[in-house]
């Protein structure tokens, strides 16, 4: 079926309903940032491939809403259909809704499959269409009804994730997750986030690209927990394990009947920010929802001990692949063929000689030139592009182990650099080092320090579109929340960064048409010192790869940021060198002399 | 009537109307900072005079929540009483509610005046109030069956403030409303906060403390304009005027009623964390509400040229009350008895020497030593100490004028000084600065500005217990949102400082028992330059009054901010030296050299 095909399929269905627009939203039913392709309704119906985005259907017309990351790519694959690209002036808002206000007349019926939608949106998008008397039909699924060669669900087997790896057994998460239950006065917990799920039960699966996830719905009570998952992929020794710490299995269908069986009478915690509307709707009238943030979101962002020293051990493991990929880039650049795929797929084998390498935390950016100045640049076979040796090279890949998960960018230069890129290059970097260094009370949120790494940019008039940081998981997701640090408008905002929580500090410089630059870090919040004034704590820097110090302008460095900078490369030594190569490990020296 | 037979009659009736609780507020039904004496339920109630501070009474407990600020006063006065003093752990949070949830049974009865509440507390209270299945009744008024004696109403005069200080004309400013009536799909606005009335009238009044306002409401409709006002208050040449301007005068207490005459099928836009829930209560079923934070709010936020000018001539006129004073301070200290209240009152008249002075803006703050470590501590005749020549000083003030409001806070040594007291002195000098200094892209908030005034205290391990900055109203309110520079717990979030808007920039540092310190200029946000990174704004300093270098620490401060403060002294000595006394003009001279 072409797309003009599918969306005037679409479109007889909507007649057939009643209904004058449909909402394709790009998510799941369990709200995750990568999806399984049995769910990519979106990017079917658009053709569009994209993280982001929305495709809203009328009788008159057919648009997607994405922002400035995808204007190019949604361009390009856009370009043959009936289906037109409408650019977000916001980045992540809902402006379709707009769209329909301002375009559908008063006491029109909207469509959106209440499966893929967090009950929150739906929440919000009944009081947007109130004033113009819209009617929402959640209950209908259009796509499911014309997709017919949709791709199965994934039927990979899970593994378990030790405790000592997790650093605390499922029933100790499970007991933790009912003290807060009881905490906030219920009795029944509901979960529908998959990286939620997986941290609970110390399970990771392969359902979905980058993040160890398996699809699945999760039901506590004070006595009793459920997990709803397609049994084939638990392999038969699990099985019997999860059976002994009293967990029951049931069918990943199983999990509407679950919900309606809880008794009257009972309070049921929700996160209705990460629970979809539909399930929302099948609770029965006699159990009081309670909303709030999921408390497995709170426990799992602050790591323990053990996930810290695991992380620690990682930061060893990454740091040496990535000396031995940079080093082997500045030794190979010019001589031999690299390109942005090469040098992408070359970092991930220096990855995998390390012990408990699980794979990828996300799609590798790597890229040259001009492809660094976008910012969510993906390298494939189609843009890929020589290294040469003579330009900016970014390169932001993290990698899963079983004892953490990383997440860092690089920019290095390949040959000679312009006193602007020099001056690009510190000013970015002057924002990364601002927040490392901060010591801050207890209580201060990462929307309050966003400015820190933006504040040299701004002083000469330059800026980044994206936020400055956010949660990673452990051998989980590598966007975690809750906390982010950015302007605001993402994230939950009222989540203080506390110690155990780590956190990545990427301020960055694109300038279009010419270079990207950007320094990744990630931290460690760690407790500080404790006066009249209150509790203070700092951020201790975990990622140990070099900063290319050929791209910086020393004379825009303070002599605090000076000595940070020099210490840090000090530790990157230290802690590399003795399992490096002699050749590595003079290419280290070298890179982490003072300056 | 003592507290405890004021206490004990309140429990009859609240037996009568079958309450398990009562929770008194301490704001009237305008929702204002300051109120007129005859709404003060909560001091009457309590004897508690701070600016804020909840009493609850049940059955078995009277309780009154106040924050930090006022422990040692409520401790004093309510020494004698049956009400407890409970100490807020967060400004600002309604803990009385908690304290109610987890102390009264399911399906406890509690009653709040809703005449004198938000509208969107009590929707905010119903929330938190529904796990526990209590009922709220907020249509009793219980205070008001036993003060009998309560103050009158006041009958002051009001007076215009005319276009040629405010720069628009009130029917200027009503079709600016409509507009942004209109562009919410808005029919009809009602208006409640009396500054936001005050601003769209152009008219002041003598009605609450140190606010140039009067008691009243106001409707708009897209054609009609009704002013609800003791018409006794109109002086009968303005009453003719404003009827001239299509304005329809109609008695206070009819606002109740021209609210329930708004004809079905209109919508009526509503502020409803700036209008009581009694008045939300009597919207007819057939008009819908919409809400928003109201336009008056943003346009009054936002000065005008004519404003912007007078505001200049404001500081000048200002500053010369300043450096006499300051002068006057400096060279009598030791020689005559000065104390902290003489020398508050000997500012007060400098500056109504100033033409177009209206008085004080907010209960002065003049502090000497150990009271300068009061945050909010007020001068009056039982707390007044001598000023001496050695102590640190704190004088914060601020004057009306008919061509503007001021805010101003100087820290200066009337003696020798420790390096604690310099660092401290010039590490909250550097947060002022920080700010003042900024450069920032269109779409800041307030929030994210915050940290800069914290950080060289946070570097240091200290910091301070309030906002960093509020807007100013133009003869108006003192404080004034929407905007305000904080670390995200009060204020309009989601505003973001645009040009025109006013806001005050005031880090501090307190150290108990010793000193406090503090530097607070007010700012003018003003456009800077724009390129491909977007449109930059940066803040123009309008406060002209010198800050003490006897205080600074040389070593402290950056060669940008040494030169930020003495190109900000030459500017001082610039716009004052020639209205000044020769002796004057020597002082300033000295006191604004080069360092």
């Amino acid at each position: 079926m072409t797309i003009d095909e599918k969306v005037q399929q679409l479109r007889q269905l909507m007649t057939q309903n009643e209904l004058d627009g449909y909402i394709i939203p790009s998510t799941d039913p369990h709200l995750g940032e990568y999806i399984p392709a049995h769910w990519a309704e979106r990017s079917w119906i658009s053709g569009f491939t994209g993280s982001a985005g929305t495709v809203v259907i009328t009788h008159t017309f057919a648009g997607l809403w994405t922002d400035s990351r995808y204007f190019v790519q949604a361009e390009e694959q856009l370009a043959e259909s009936v289906i037109e690209l409408v650019r977000l002036t916001v980045p992540h808002t809902p402006e379709h809704l707009d769209w329909l206000i301002n375009h559908l007349p008063d006491g029109a019926r909207i469509g959106v499959n209440g499966t893929m939608v967090p009950a929150v949106s739906v929440e919000a998008m009944s009081k947007r269409f109130s004033n113009k008397r819209f009617n929402l039909e959640t209950q209908l699924d259009l796509i499911g009804s014309i997709w017919t060669d949709r791709p199965a669900l994934p039927v990979d087997p899970i593994i378990e994730h030790t405790a000592e790896f997790a650093g605390k057994s499922r029933s100790e998460k499970i007991d933790e997750v009912r003290s807060e239950m009881k905490a906030l006065g219920t009795d029944f917990h509901f979960l529908g986030s998959l990286d939620e799920i997986a941290w609970l039960f110390n399970l990771r699966g392969q359902d979905v690209p980058f993040n160890p996830l398996f699809v699945s719905y999760a039901l506590l009570s004070t006595d009793t927990v459920t997990l709803f998952i397609d049994q084939n992929k638990i392999p038969d020794d699990l099985s019997a394990k999860l059976r002994l710490d009293g967990i029951e299995l049931q069918s990943y269908s199983d999990v509407i009947q679950g919900i309606q069986e809880i008794p009257a009478g009972h309070k049921l915690l929700v996160d209705s920010g990460r629970t979809n509307h539909a399930i929302m709707q099948v609770v029965p009238a006699g159990v009081e929802v309670v909303e709030s943030l999921g408390p497995v979101t709170r426990l799992k962002a602050i790591k323990n001990d053990t996930e810290i020293e695991g992380l620690k051990r990682v930061m060893i493991k990454d740091g040496l692949a990535w000396v031995k990929f940079l080093h082997w880039l500045d030794s190979r650049v010019g001589h031999e063929p690299i390109t942005e795929l090469s040098a992408a797929n070359k970092l991930e084998a220096f990855r995998a000689e390390q012990s408990d390498y699980m794979g990828a935390s996300f799609h590798p950016i790597s890229s040259f030139g001009v492809h660094g100045s976008m910012v969510h640049y993906a390298v494939d076979e189609e843009s890929d592009i020589p290294l040469e040796p003579a330009g900016i090279y970014l390169c932001d890949t993290g990698g899963h182990y079983l004892d953490g998960t990383t997440d860092t960018t690089r920019t290095v230069t390949l040959g000679r650099v312009t006193p602007e890129q020099k001056k690009d290059f510190t000013l970015a970097l002057k924002g990364t080092l601002a927040v490392s260094m901060l010591r801050f009370p207890a209580g201060t949120k990462g929307y309050q320090m966003d400015i820190l790494a933006r504040k040299a940019l701004w002083d000469h008039a330059l800026n980044y579109g994206h936020g400055t940081g956010h949660g990673v998981g452990f051998f989980l997701n590598v966007h975690e929340g809750p906390q982010t640090i950015g302007t605001g408008a993402t994230g939950h905002m009222q989540t203080a960064i506390v110690p155990g929580m780590i956190t990545t500090v990427e301020p960055a410089i694109y300038r279009e048409g010419s270079h990207g630059m950007r320094t990744e870090n990630m931290t460690l919040c760690v407790t500080d010192i404790a006066n009249e004034f209150g509790q203070f704590y700092r951020f201790e820097t975990l990622t140990l790869v070099p900063i290319d110090t050929g791209l910086i302008n020393l004379s825009l460095l303070s002599n605090e940021e000076r000595r940070w900078l020099n210490e840090y490369h000090q530790r990157v030594y230290a802690a590399l060198a003795d399992q490096l190569t002699d050749e590595e490990q003079n290419w280290l020296k070298d890179r982490t002399q003072v300056i």
